[in-house]
Order: structure tokens, then C-alpha cells, then sequence
């Protein structure tokens, strides 16, 4: 079998085979198959597709190309859940609390933040003392013991996908659905979990911009999720506007705990119920009516907070910085953001204000960054508000002063003003 | 200017502008562009194609990536021809002759053969003594004297052209029209000559399959080298089967001779007078008819064979050999290949007669390989011609015994035979 001959058959627009599907991942790791093919079929696949089959069997042989978590060990049904990546997006932290609370055992690997997007792992890490890399046997006692541990990614996870979405990312080949669902699938399937929730975003912070494509996608991850004997499920969901109203990391913890204490913070808190319904429905078998009871008395009770307290205090964290955030990292100077108008707010660009909080130092722009914890935004108005002229917007936080002005232009070139109360999409799109 | 946005706007199927294309060619050259984004970019081209203005831009940035050869300061009007490639194929060893003997300047690079072609240094070298590897200076001081130089390639002739050719070739992007005429043309214009007249050939033994397909390159490459600034002419003729009777080093310089002496080997002399009369025309003004006239009247006056004399001994080669082609170099072993059948022959497979003469030791497979001059085939059946079981198809030479048993094999491989005499292709097709 030739690469060259595989090239082309793409090119002409033929489906691939399994095998040949197999000698592509292959060669690419061992590096008989050099970058310059790999982009040239990348590309050829961009343009011509790939049929389901294809899909399904590029992301299992993805998944295989590394390390495959052996999670047989822990009793229980294990879960996992995977976000798109949004903008003040911290629902890792409270859905996973709350199914570890029902007796679901989570063993998840999160990644770290870059550009306009934050990751779980810097949150965490704004924790005093938390640990995101504990050893694979340690991360296994942890999940057999407390029902729940969050790390770093370790090991040779899917080194196919580091090596395709690198050289994706340098030749215009990202945007590709069949591409972005094997990428995506392949780290579930090697990260080992029984159950695996899809939190799909769409708008203009994610990366699918309509609600079409990402349940296009959704469909996709579903299907491979599925073929390879997983339960999946995908819950698609609007990323117009920011989750919540904290992006930054100690301000993301911080609204994560005022949620699992019990505090209403709207849209945050019904994307992390549904989320956590659909995985007790995926693990347990039961109606979605009867999911959503339970994860709302995981919440209402405590029990949740209880359980996200004993996760953090297992991972070494500071359980006073939990049971008082203000002991967070915190940012030395903050400026507020005042309304230049009159009028509702139409809408809120979630990349462009994710950007205004990694100018801040919230987050990295380039891998080698060092990211400020306590620097971030605090939203006082969301789509759908209506702001008198003067009014705050927002508070800016950030250790270095002479960031402020620069995120203040960036997050109001984030809002359009105008004079009617706009349309607001639904949070929820649907759950495939 | 970022490469990326250059590749997603091909992949997106826009026109690239002449500021992207150049900044393309020059980022290939210095290393700035990765070459895996190079061969992303490649297969964009593939799948999306180029517009006539883009493919000239191409051609003209590639030519000018490296050395553009000054013709300045010889006299008269200089002239280059091209051939696609095929086996048999000596015309510029009768060509070149008859039109310096007309008094136009040649300067010709050539290259050497791999694969089932062969190369014009290769065949040259047959010849004792010949060298294929003059200065710079002397080969403009050749051509100011005798009118004719022809050398291997000297010095970094579009250096973008090597890099993209070798990343085509591993990638399955080298079958794309405006990819493979910006790589013939963008040498062509750096080596400098006014006049370039295309041997185009289309058959089984060329790279364009169909005589439309050859019109359509031909097409493209003429309007490339007009907007250059250059006089060009293409003449698309059959390759469907070899040219000539002779393949091999020793064996075409020997056929070459004897069409210069007059002899009349119908296809490759009727090959050659199209091509020489095309130059003439295109250098003198005149009409084809008076150009025509002008070549056949070189050759029967014996004015080109004298002049190809002196070009020989101008590079230091044999003279004797030349007068007594049974000195050049020979082989040791012959073996005659016999007909199977009663029949005409209805097509030979020109690409397969090529890979047996590279069996016998004619050519190369690899570029490090040595080759026997003596080495090859002579045909005393072509296309359409009857035979009698038993007769003799053509005699294979060697100087490795061992090999004539596979080379028969091959050659008998590309034979086809039949009850009745076949249409044959007209030998030139069109002049474009």
C-alpha cells in the first residue's frame, strides 16, 4: 500500500477503506508518512468529504494510534463531557460535581486554554495547592475513592490528533466537520468513559456559527460515539453571548460555587442541569423527567457542593479558597465599562470578549504564556438587557494597568446597541 | 500577508492575486513556507484549478525564483525547443542542427532521463569524449560561435520549480494542467531563449493521454510564454507509439545521424521538419510553407549534418563516431524477440517499450543509476505494420545477458495484436 495511491484516490473523490484509513493514521505517527502527504490528503478530504464509514473508521484508528485508558478497574458506570469550547464556560465544574454526587464515576482529562477560549485545568489551578497532574495510578485511586477526579491530559493520548490538528491548524484544513468530529471523538474513545455527554456551542464565541452545523456535528459524534460502543449524547447549545457573567479564571471558580451553592445564575445553571440529566439518563437508563429530578436534588440539597469540595480537597486545593472566594487570586486594579448608549444590547460578540479577557491575562495567546488568575471580566448586562448611557457594563480585572484600556475597546467592539428588545435564540437547541 | 489565508482562499475556490501568488513562490524558496503547506496549497490548486492569470503569475514568479539566463549579448534570434517527454524521442538531436545551420542561435538546456524517457545528455554522452558540462561562459561563447550549445542544467535554474515538482510527486498533484505547464514554461523563460517551440505528445507513451487534453496544455502554455514576452509555438503529435525505430543512447544518436544524412525515417524526420519549421517561422516571420521549404533544404543539402559535426566537436566529442556510428558504444549481448502470432500489431504500448529498454540498461529507475549506453531496442515493427508468427519484432541489446529474458517479457507485454489493419493516429496532430 502506497500514500501516494491513497492521496489520490481521495482527490478523485472515492471513499477510503478501512485499511487504507488504518495505514494513514499509522504511517503519520511512526513518520513513514511525511507531513507534506499528511496535509496534501488533509486537504483532498477537506474538499471531497468523507463518507460516515470513513469518519468512523479514522477516528477509532485515531483513538488506537496511543495510549487507551483501561478504566475497567473502577466500579460503576463511568462518564465523561466534552465542550466545543466557549467563553466563560466552567460548567466541567459543576456537572461533574454533581452526576460524582450521584454516584457516577467521572475520570476526565481537560485541557488548558488558548486564545479566546479558557481551559478546566487553569481553573483549577487558580486553586491554591490543587494538582492537575497526579499519576495515572494515583488518578485512578482517586476516581475509585471520591468518585470524580479532574487532570491534566497525561500520557500518549491520541498522538494521531495532535499531529493532524497541527498541521491542520497551519493549512486552513480545521474546518472540517468530518475532521473536528474525529478529533474531538478520538480523545473521548481513549480516555476510556462508558458514557461521554457532548456539550456542542454554536454562535459567534464557537466554533460552528448556526445551530444547522452543529447539530450536523452533534450527529456525527453521536453516530462514532456509538460505533464504537459508547453512549453518547450531544446537547447543543447557544454560545451568542458568554456563560454566565465571570470569564477568567478565580472569577469562573468563584460563579462555579455561588451555582453549586444554590445561586440562580440563569443560563449557566440550565446548561449545567441539562448537561448532568443527560448523563445520569446515558448511565442510568431512566427518562430525561426523572434525570433532571435527581441532578436538581443533587443541587438543592448540597450534596453537590459537598462532593465538589471533598474533589478539590483530593487533588490538594484549598478548601478555605472555596469556602471563601474572595481568598481566590485576585487582580490589583479594575475599571468599569460604561455604556456609550441608550438602548438594549442586540448582541455580544463571545470570541471578541473572550479576547478582551486574554488581553487582560486571563487567558494565553500564544502555548508559552503565563496566564494572570485573578485577571478576567465581570458582566453586569447580557443580551436582551437594556443600558442607560453611563451604566456599567462591565468590571475589567487585571494585575497589569496598562491592559485596561486596550480590553476596554476590545470588549465594547463586542456589543451592538439598538433600539428594540432583539430575539434572543433558545439556550438549549436541542439533544441528539 | 499570511500563507493560511492564501491556502483557505484557493480552498474556498477564489482567484489569488499576482501580490499572493508571488508571495507563495518566494516563501516555497526561502523556507519560510513549510512544505507542508506547500503541498495543502498544491492540492488546492488540484481540486479548485487556476485561472489563466493566475497559472501566468505562477509561471513568471517561478521563473524568476532563480537565475534568468541573459542571451543578450549573442546575435541573431535565439531559439529553445521542449519536448513533453517520450521514448524514441531524438528530435532535438536533428532539430537543433537544421535550424542553427539556418543561421538561428540555439541555447539549450537539456536534462537527462529517468523513469521509461529518455534524456538529450544521456544520449550525448554516448558519444566519446562529448561534454554536457560546460561553463557559462563557454556555453554562450558555443553558441556566439557555432550557433548551437546544448549542456545539462547549469546553475539554479527556477529553484521553486524543483521543490514544487518534488512535492507533486509525492503528494499525486503532478496531473493538473496549470501545475504542469507553469513547471515546463517557468524553466523555459529562465533559460531565456525569444523563440520556444513545445513538442507536445499525447498517447500511451506521454504524460497528456488525449490529443484534447495536450491541445488544452498546449493552449496554456503558449499563452503563458506570449504574455511572457516570448515567440511560442506547440506542435501536438503522437506518442502512442515510439518514434523512430531506435531506443537507447548509442542506438538514437545512431538513427539521428542517419536522418541527417538524409535517410528518411518517416515519423521521426516528419517530427522533426514540423518542429524545425515552427522555429523558422516564428524567428524569420515567415509563413510555414517558406519555413518548410528552408529546413527540408538544410537537411538534403547536407548543410545540418555538417553543422551537427561541428557542434559535436565544438563539445569535445567524437567526430569518428559520428562518421562511423558502428564505433559508438555497443553491446555485448543481443537477443531478437519473435512474433506470437499472425497479425497486425494495433497499438504499442510506448511507456512499457520504455521500461523494457530501462531493463536491458538504457535508463535509469533511480537518478543515482548508471546507465549502458549501449544498451536498447531496435523496433522493425511499428504500429499497423503485419507480421508473421515467428518474425522478428524488434532485437534487444545489452551488456547484461541476464536481463533479456525480463525485457522480452515487457516488451512483448506492450504489443497488440490483431485481424485487422488498425486506424493509426496522424502523426502531428495540430499546431497550436
Amino acid at each position: 500500500m502506497r500514500i501516494y495511491d491513497i492521496i489520490a484516490k481521495k482527490r478523485d473523490g472515492f471513499e477510503l477503506t478501512d485499511e487504507e484509513i488504518a495505514f494513514f493514521v499509522k504511517g503519520s505517527v511512526d513518520g513513514t508518512i511525511k507531513d507534506y502527504q499528511i496535509t496534501a490528503l488533509l486537504m483532498a478530504i477537506y474538499l471531497k468529504g468523507m463518507t460516515d464509514r470513513e469518519t468512523v473508521a479514522l477516528t477509532i484508528k485515531m483513538a488506537e494510534s496511543g495510549d487507551m485508558l483501561d478504566l475497567s478497574g473502577i466500579d460503576g458506570v463511568t462518564a465523561d463531557k466534552h465542550s466545543t469550547g466557549g467563553v466563560g464556560d466552567k460548567t466541567t465544574l459543576i456537572v461533574t460535581p454533581i452526576v460524582a454526587s450521584l454516584g457516577i464515576k467521572v475520570a476526565k482529562m481537560s485541557g488548558r486554554g488558548l486564545g479566546h477560549t479558557g481551559g478546566t485545568i487553569d481553573k483549577l489551578e487558580a486553586i491554591e495547592g490543587f494538582d492537575t497532574a497526579l499519576s495515572p495510578a494515583r488518578f485512578i485511586e482517586n476516581v475509585k475513592k471520591h468518585g470524580i477526579c479532574v487532570v491534566g491530559q497525561t500520557g500518549n493520548l491520541a498522538p494521531a490528533d495532535k499531529i493532524f490538528y497541527a498541521l491542520r491548524d497551519a493549512t486552513a484544513t480545521v474546518g472540517c466537520m468530518p475532521l473536528i468530529a474525529s478529533s474531538i471523538m478520538s480523545k473521548k474513545l481513549a480516555a476510556g468513559s462508558e458514557c461521554i455527554v457532548l456539550d456542542v456551542k454554536y454562535g459567534s464565541g464557537a466554533f460552528m456559527k448556526t445551530a444547522e452545523d452543529a447539530e450536523a456535528l452533534s450527529k456525527m459524534m453521536v453516530d462514532i460515539g456509538t460505533k464504537a460502543g459508547r453512549k453518547v449524547a450531544a446537547v447543543i447549545s447557544d454560545m451568542d453571548t458568554p456563560l454566565g457573567f465571570g470569564i477568567g479564571n478565580s472569577l469562573e471558580i468563584k460563579e462555579a460555587v455561588e451555582v453549586l451553592k444554590g445561586e440562580n445564575v440563569s443560563d449557566l445553571k440550565e446548561v449545567c442541569l441539562t448537561l448532568a440529566a443527560n448523563i445520569i439518563k446515558l448511565a442510568e437508563g431512566t427518562t430525561i423527567e426523572d434525570a433532571r429530578t435527581k441532578v436538581e436534588t443533587a443541587l438543592s440539597s448540597g450534596a453537590a457542593y459537598e462532593k465538589f469540595k471533598e474533589f478539590i480537597a483530593s487533588q490538594g486545593g484549598s478548601i478555605e479558597q472555596i469556602e471563601n472566594t474572595e481568598l481566590l487570586p485576585s487582580a490589583e486594579f479594575k475599571s468599569e465599562v460604561l455604556s456609550p448608549y441608550d438602548g438594549y444590547i442586540c448582541r455580544m460578540n463571545a470570541e471578541k470578549i473572550g479576547s478582551a479577557s486574554v488581553i487582560l491575562g486571563a487567558g494565553r495567546e500564544k502555548k508559552e504564556d503565563k496566564i494572570d488568575f485573578g485577571a478576567g471580566i465581570v458582566l453586569h448586562k447580557k443580551t436582551g438587557d437594556f443600558c442607560k448611557k453611563g451604566e456599567s457594563l462591565a468590571t475589567l480585572y487585571t494585575n497589569k494597568a496598562d491592559t485596561l484600556k486596550s480590553a476596554e475597546k476590545c470588549f465594547l467592539e463586542a456589543i451592538s446597541f439598538g433600539e428594540d428588545e432583539p430575539n434572543r435564540n433558545e439556550l438549549i437547541y436541542k439533544v441528539v
